[in-house]
């Protein structure tokens, strides 16, 4: 594209090198900054910078924060015996979303997958071991998404686990609520007619 | 959603004010940024400050531009006698991209809008009338587009332009290249009929 203006085009060069931005909308999101205050994009500018120059990573939980400690790992009222191993922070909101867990987090930072170079020393494991082993950790629920790299990470983990001794679960698979029987995939449906649950009607 | 950070909080509120992204949208590109040198997030931040600080529009044509006068405006090797009147600069970077344009432009800045409150005064058009009086101008291309706020402006604008005694042309209308005749709508079907061209074969 002939954007004329060298300054257009360096704005719309940095947009379009954000996940999922083409020229087009990297220009449409460059027309919109110029139409708006001075003090309003310096503010923007200033908070990319500010966010890149001080997020942290926790220290204990590896949770993307603005302190040592994230806020979550802060907070006395979660129970500290229960880790909820996830993948990456994103995870994190998405349980954190839910309201239902009200134990802390262990973001390990990937899945282990030869095939990229990712190997167990990648991957926050040695933290997590030190983990449950100084704290009283009772359970560690994984997280972690059903794929065959995920099944791999979960069995790995499960296995380095297993000497000290404590209860590993993981998410309940099974049909989505709100989802067709028909078009559910043949191992779900396989697997949740294995794994079938006794039906407790609420009275 | 429950960012656990105030940093990455600001950074997706700044991205979720662009046009079409939404929070989701917003989280991937700070994660995305988070990954990234510090060295190239604040180039980022400063291209974006640069752009709306040094951005001027063109004192001739209104083009968006780096100086006082843009690009086109200043190649000499451009027909100034030919201006071809757009509403907003993204059209001036749609006709640049053909290359088959080699007249000078005259950003309007909008189209006649009675319903929004934009009537003659808001638009460029005494620098226009201006331009067409002071320079030997012959021919005004109106390519604003064919809708009815868009006919009724160039039905404005070609009466202003009259008294000039100089050629006033639109862009042709017609059937698009490569779309198929039972998918294009009535009008341009009818029109496209009654303004039909000779056939020139290409031998």
């Amino acid at each position: 594209m002939n954007f004329s203006s060298s300054l257009i085009e360096k704005a719309v060069e940095s947009f379009s090198t954000l996940p999922g931005i083409g020229k087009k909308s990297a220009l449409r999101m460059v027309l919109h900054l110029i139409k708006q205050d001075p003090e309003q994009v310096q503010k923007f500018a200033h908070n990319l910078v500010n966010l890149r120059m001080n997020i942290k990573a926790c220290q204990v939980c590896h949770n993307l924060s603005d302190a040592e400690l994230c806020q979550i790992c802060l907070d006395s009222s979660r129970n500290r015996m229960i880790i909820c191993l996830v993948e990456s922070i994103r995870d994190v909101m998405a349980i954190e979303e839910t309201g239902q867990f009200s134990g802390v987090y262990h973001v390990i930072g990937g899945i282990l997958s030869p095939i990229d170079g990712v190997g167990p020393e990648q991957l926050n494991i040695d933290s997590l071991l030190e983990r449950v082993q100084k704290n009283q950790v009772k359970e560690v629920i994984m997280a972690i998404n059903p794929t065959i790299e995920g099944e791999t990470t979960i069995f790995y983990l499960s296995k380095r686990l297993q000497k000290f001794g404590i209860k590993v679960s993981t998410l309940a698979r099974g049909v989505a609520f709100g989802s067709e029987l028909e078009y559910a995939d043949e191992i779900t449906l396989a697997r949740s007619i294995q794994t079938r649950m006794p039906y407790n009607a609420v009275e």
